[in-house]
């Protein structure tokens, strides 16, 4: 009878993980004062993010990827497979940054992606699909506008054009300034559909850490709804005009944050999560009454019907409020909205199944935020790996941090399941 | 037996008042896109305001009056008396406006001085006290920060070193930009106390409207009070926070405006007003939990005790709100603070005399806003007419509007005042 050994795994280099994601979050940073610490601003298109492509292009090249830009500025590192027909593994994630960001967000799942290259390579692995490790432009919408802008310009859902001519708060045009900073590629803006999409990512929250995993699968993304309400009150003076005759927009719109908050307190909405980031009145003076207020509203929710339920419980108490105060004009602007994105079922599986063979506790959980990963499960089967963050996960922030270890066993993760796609 | 004839009043000229107020509103004129109207934009110091000081000088001079300039840019006219040892009278207010201005606040006071001393000239009126038209410096506040600032410099409030390192929001200083625009003056930035001081202003409210009197007579200022609130939270993921473990400085913020109008609606601070004109959060993305909010609070109080209770409980809440939400840091900075001050009752009786001679029913009512007037009482028995405005008595607004008749009865009401102190 004969023993046979424990199957080989790929020799991911922890070390040579964390020094890349180090050497990256070099491009972009600058002191954060509010933390204290080197934080990153590497927004897309800047000559940050240009200088961020070149070492991303330089490290794939030197493990002998082929590199293609797309029109859109994605960028792809393709190692060739043994079956010339056979469908690509896509592994991925972006590089730009949100302005006030840490090392991780983005850049683990191409780092990684890329540190799987690396390793197979060191181990003379072959596969019989090819295997890409995408880079996509704008995932955190910050600069354009729209998030997963690269991700979703090359699986259709966005034409080009609309995504050339968005601007950024300059008034800068997006194709412009990917022409300016030298990413404007040949390649198709259109990917072909691959085998699989897979996509490494930290958490961004404080599950895995509560629930005491390295590595989380992830079943899919939540679903979001941002919207812009202005409201429409009456400039008047502070200190003249009685209470009585005020149709204060200032005062209509805090009424809104504190109602929605009441809506995730009530338990009505499930998981629902609300968040209004954005608050600014117009004159903006201490002693005018604001004319007008304007708010954003992200919703998010991993059930489709509580979702709905919680926008229209929404624009009630906003037709309420509009009544409650004869004057007052409440305008909603849908900015963003998807619905929950479940992941594909086998794809969960072989990531799983890595992590289990790998000796790694894990658990399935969905993710708050949105991704590439959902764009490219649109043409194809895809999922993500989630890595433990610390500090409750606090993410676009400086403070964002994931441990060598963490970071290296989710790559190693990542590893077995694109190797595992892979054949 | 001989009739008397019914004393003889001075000949102000409607017209020639009202074509002068239209004139001056020419000047910083815009077209204003939320009413349709043409705004007024002269804000203190710029080219407009420049302008419109020429125009009044050209004004003055043509009337015969003696120019001068302090070195707050302070402009008096003065038109002598046959009392060389007598002390003036003076009347005044300001030509400076707010971005979004109409044609009366301010200018009504400073032309209707004016018109008192050509009405004075028509009829070969002679005064046994020197006659001051004056027009103050940044009385708004708007572009420099701190309101009142000519008169508060003239009557020694604030030193006038103090005053000219203010700063704009561009960063322009004060006495920099005083000098550019030619109206840095020789004459010291100390007024001499006057006799007394009359101020004619729109009222600014909906009181003299509601109760039918064209004229009001002002008794006082009440109580102002202003503080910046600067909410200190975390910034976090809107998608993966968890809300337990939210620190919302924004929500917070918002929880503040709700209870400042809900102290307003219980009646237990009186006749208080509140306003919070300002709010902004930072970073101010949809998806990011505020880790910043500043908002302003204008609390106004005809009762000083009232005010002090309103500014207690405020600061007892925000006191709470901080021990309710571990993490969160709320700051405030008082921005002004002035308590109720009481006009002159002499100045005040001989404006309601002279309303009363002049057939006009009036009444006796408290000022919500600031006025050059409350300054001047700290060194002369001071005291104001209101003139009743439309629409409520909206201002800092292009609806703003006073007819001309109410106009013209506010100035002639001022005329007489200023004769009967003046002999």
């Amino acid at each position: 009878m004969t023993v046979s050994a424990p199957p080989a795994t790929l020799p991911v280099d922890s070390d040579r993980l964390w020094s890349s994601l180090m050497a990256l979050a070099r491009i972009g940073e600058y002191p954060d004062a509010a933390t204290g610490l080197m934080g990153v601003n590497r927004q897309a298109l800047t000559d940050e993010d240009a200088a961020g492509r070149r070492l991303l292009i330089g490290w794939m090249e030197d493990a002998g990827l082929t590199v293609t830009i797309d029109a859109m500025g994605n960028v792809f590192g393709r190692r060739e497979g043994t079956d010339p027909d056979a469908l690509p593994v896509v592994a991925g994630s972006h590089i730009d940054s949100v302005g006030t960001a840490g090392a991780f967000d983005g850049c683990l799942g191409v780092l990684g992606a890329l540190e799987v290259v690396r390793a197979m390579n060191d181990a003379g692995v072959t596969t019989r699909r090819p295997v890409i490790v995408a880079s996509w432009t704008e995932e955190e919408g910050v600069r354009f506008g729209t998030d997963m802008l690269g991700s979703a310009v090359a699986t259709g859902r966005i034409p080009l054009e609309q995504a050339y001519d968005l601007r950024d708060g300059a008034g800068l045009r997006f194709g412009d300034e990917l022409a300016r900073i030298g990413f404007r590629g040949d390649a198709s803006a259109h990917i072909e559909a691959p085998h699989a999409y897979v996509e490494c990512h930290i958490e961004q929250g404080p599950i895995l850490a509560a629930e005491g995993h390295p590595v989380g699968v992830v079943t899919g993304v939540q679903a979001i709804s941002w919207q812009r309400i202005t409201v429409h009150g009456r400039a008047a003076h502070a200190g003249t005009t009685p209470t009585e005759l005020r149709v204060d927009a200032g005062l209509a719109a805090a009424r809104i944050v504190v109602h929605v908050r009441q809506m995730v307190d009530s338990g009505e909405y499930g998981q629902l999560r609300a968040t209004v980031g954005h608050f600014r009145t117009e004159p903006s003076l201490p002693n005018v009454v604001p004319e007008l207020a304007e708010i954003t509203v992200d919703l998010r929710n991993p059930d489709d019907g509580l979702m709905a339920r919680a926008e229209a419980d929404l624009a009630a108490f906003l037709a309420q409020l509009q009544t409650e105060t004869p004057g007052l004009r409440i305008e909603t602007e849908q900015t963003a909205k998807t619905p929950v994105v479940p992941f594909d079922e086998d794809v969960q599986n072989h990531i799983e199944k890595s992590a289990y063979e790998l000796g790694f506790t894990t658990m399935r959980l969905m993710s708050g935020a949105g991704h590439d990963a959902q764009e490219m499960a649109a043409i194809a089967p895809s999922a993500m790996v989630f890595v433990r963050g610390q500090y409750d996960g606090i993410s676009h922030n400086p403070r964002e941090y994931s441990t060598p270890e963490d970071c290296a066993a989710g790559v190693r993760v990542l590893a077995e399941t694109i190797l595992g796609l892979a054949e």
